[in-house]
């Protein structure tokens, strides 16, 4: 409902005290205009805004903010200390939930630091410094270090044949900086993007605070209705597709090859940029994921983001976008602007480390010992008299549960939190907020013999709350 | 003028894409009640695109946009590749200038990596793995490091007697970022916000991307006009004040200690945030500059931006910014969005070597060795048979050179360029685009060696085109 989206629009922008108490709001036609939509979507925007209490009808002047109805402080020049804020109220929930702390962390998709090779790593980073002896007094240029860009050139080329210059390579600080970059340069207020329901919630935080419209794609396990992809890329004329099509977070499903290549073809089809996010390419179970979809673009539709803060080195946040020219100068240009270039120190260490034989060892280790950890996680979600339901993740960190609608997530989370045990209720990753009875349980951040009790512990609370 | 503000505001919004040719510009009315401005202000805004050729009228219709006037490039939807950019296109013209290599680089305030010691630091580094194993595989909270945000309010409570709580402190990827959050959480479009004529060019790109009205306020080697500022801060109500009073980039000029008091008393009585940035307070050759702005701040109203970038360590990119809660947690909010937090590691390093009794021999020697280079370059320009004008900075990186009449910068700019010698114009430091007949040249980045010829090269440059 364009309408309903409208009305979140406004309230955002109460919000940000950008219409105070009292504060005319502009005329029906003013603001379709503005917006681009038409005036009977601002009307109706308008009277359910009235309906809620959020703005009042004048006798033919027109519709004015409640007090009560924008951001709780007061306009910005009146009040002291309290206002200074009021310009952009941002939110970002998800690191409101990981600010708590639990003994058992289901809630931060990380992966466990006693399974990373610290002590190796930290003899690897001391051999960085002899190979760069002014490393410390360098800055990085704000496309990022380009011996770094040329290595990650050749592991697209050996990996997936895919042959790039390093002038088509961005580095950034960890994956939510390159999402916040790709909002920058590609939203105006009101433009739809398609975003994956449920999808990572921080991007829709991100994509919500640059005024987009958020239009939602359901992600099963077998990957999405390209029908309705096709439709909504017809109708919405989408400015992209914000995309986790590998062991997808949350829920950890894998979209299979040929959806992929039908994908890349709607884009170029119907021109709407796909933004393939594959921060867990790498962490499979059993077989080696399909290739990305970024393989399969010939006409540069495709902006691929490869985060390796999960699983190299989380102390580093890097992060590589790959994309070709028209797209990626843009994102240089909103870089210089944002922090003016990664670290230079971080992205040394990652380079070596990460073309080291040891990092290879390392992997698949890794791989083992997490997916001991889902088995752990999976036995326990079996074993308990509780019929909550869910897909067995080939990859990634987590697994995206269904409760028994005997157990209101709301319920079991704060059940939950009193007796020490964190993690995602699924309403955050979902663009319409929605998908109250599935939640987010991560297995990668505690250890097994924590695994094995939070899981029962929280079987437990489930079963109360069912027999109430 | 306003009108001209208004005029600058649609231009960037057509080259962003947002109204492309032949679309219809919002009515007078609409654009008026949008951007909160009289409706002859727009029209006269919308005048000036006319007779510039960025705009026509249709009869009874209203003014509609030239097919030349906005982005290079078509509507997002019906150009392939080329289009995917249009929402916005950011830029960043001192980053232009730094990609230039040049055999004099005069044009990057940066501090030659040869005068810091990175020997030490790299052997520093070793020691910090060994005392923290597990650093490379932990993610830093967004507002940062806990351990390194209480040493740096000890820091601030020995050297200025400031008390401020880890909590009120925030860890940003340099200064750069922290201008970029501050912007972010306080500039709607059209704001006005006060800026020094000159400033930090990065700054102004930074601002006019996210759409604010600069207001210029001039600054000599006295200080401001404070009869001006508080005009300006009564009439144009800004959201903020950006300033940078300590060896001021790119004049070198310092405001005395009574107008830093005065400046916070105004800031309070008119409800104006000052954001103090303050990047060089550490770089002074004679005598240590008076106390930040901040120490006399008892509401609220100063915002303290102090990075370490510059002299500590560039590879590591650490800047702190000090405020009170209602400042610093939408601060917080934003950055958990920008990129999640800046990578612990660098965190850490930067902590400890920060701390070192080695650190603050290395900081006495630096600034006796930029003393010297400061000296050399005055000396060759005095030498040079040239009537330029400049007040010898006290501290900071950079001379702020005025040209006679006789040697327009642009002249010497592209000549100087070909004989591999760079430097900034003054007028991307002025938030006019004036200032055509200053340049900055930064003396910390090339050696003594250098810096003699290079001068002299200057002069003999600027020595041909006063006789052409």
């Amino acid at each position: 409902m364009l309408f309903r989206q409208v009305y979140d629009h406004i309230i955002t922008r109460m919000e940000r005290g950008e219409w105070n108490a009292h504060d005319k709001l502009p005329s029906i036609r003013c603001l379709a205009l503005e917006l681009r939509v038409n005036r009977l979507t601002v009307l109706k925007a308008y009277q359910l805004l009235k309906q809620n209490g959020k703005a009042y009808v004048k006798e033919k002047s027109g519709y004015y903010v409640c007090p009560e109805a924008g951001s709780q402080v007061a306009d910005g020049h009146d009040e002291p200390l309290t206002a200074v804020s009021s310009a952009m109220q941002l939110n970002s929930k998800l690191s409101d939930i990981h600010k708590i702390t639990a003994s058992y962390q289901f809630s931060q998709a990380v992966i466990d630091p006693n399974l990373l090779p610290n002590l190796f790593l930290s003899e690897y980073v001391k051999k960085v410094f002899d190979i760069y002896p002014k490393l410390m007094g360098t800055y990085s240029t704000p496309q990022g270090d380009e011996e770094l860009r040329e290595f990650l050139c050749q592991y697209l080329k050996r990996h997936f044949r895919i042959h790039l210059q390093p002038s088509e390579v961005l580095i950034t600080t960890g994956s939510q900086q390159a999402i916040d970059l790709v909002g920058r340069i590609f939203i105006r207020p009101l433009d739809a993007i398609l975003v994956e329901q449920p999808t990572y919630s921080a991007a829709l935080d991100i994509f919500r605070a640059q005024g987009a419209r958020l239009i939602p794609v359901a992600i099963s396990p077998e990957g999405y209705d390209l029908d309705a992809v096709e439709m909504l890329m017809k109708q919405q004329r989408p400015r992209f597709f914000y995309m986790n099509p590998t062991f997808h977070n949350p829920t950890g499903y894998t979209l299979p090859t040929n959806q992929r290549k039908q994908l890349v073809e709607l884009a170029e089809r119907y021109r709407c940029v796909l933004i393939e996010d594959d921060a867990f390419y790498d962490i499979y179970f059993d077989e080696r994921p399909p290739q990305p979809l970024f393989t399969y673009d010939t006409e540069g539709w495709v902006v691929y983001l490869r985060s390796f803060s999960k699983y190299v080195a989380p102390g580093l946040r890097i992060c590589a976008v790959f994309g070709r020219k028209p797209v990626i100068d843009p994102l240089i240009a909103a870089k210089a602007l944002a922090d003016n270039g990664t670290p230079l120190v971080t992205q040394k260490i990652f380079l070596h480390y990460f073309q080291s034989e040891r990092m290879q060892q390392h992997l698949e280790k890794l791989r083992i010992a997490l997916q001991i950890r889902r088995d752990i996680m999976e036995g326990e979600l079996a074993a308990a008299p509780i019929d909550w339901r869910w897909t067995s993740p080939k990859g990634g960190l987590n697994i995206w549960l269904q409760l028994p609608d005997t157990v209101p997530a709301a319920a079991l989370f704060h059940e939950s939190l009193r007796q020490s045990i964190s993690f995602v209720p699924g309403h955050i990753c979902d663009p319409l907020h929605d998908m109250q009875s599935w939640i987010r349980l991560c297995y990668s951040l505690v250890n097994e013999e924590q695994l094995h009790v939070g899981v029962q512990r929280l079987a437990d609370i489930a079963q109360r709350i069912q027999k109430r």
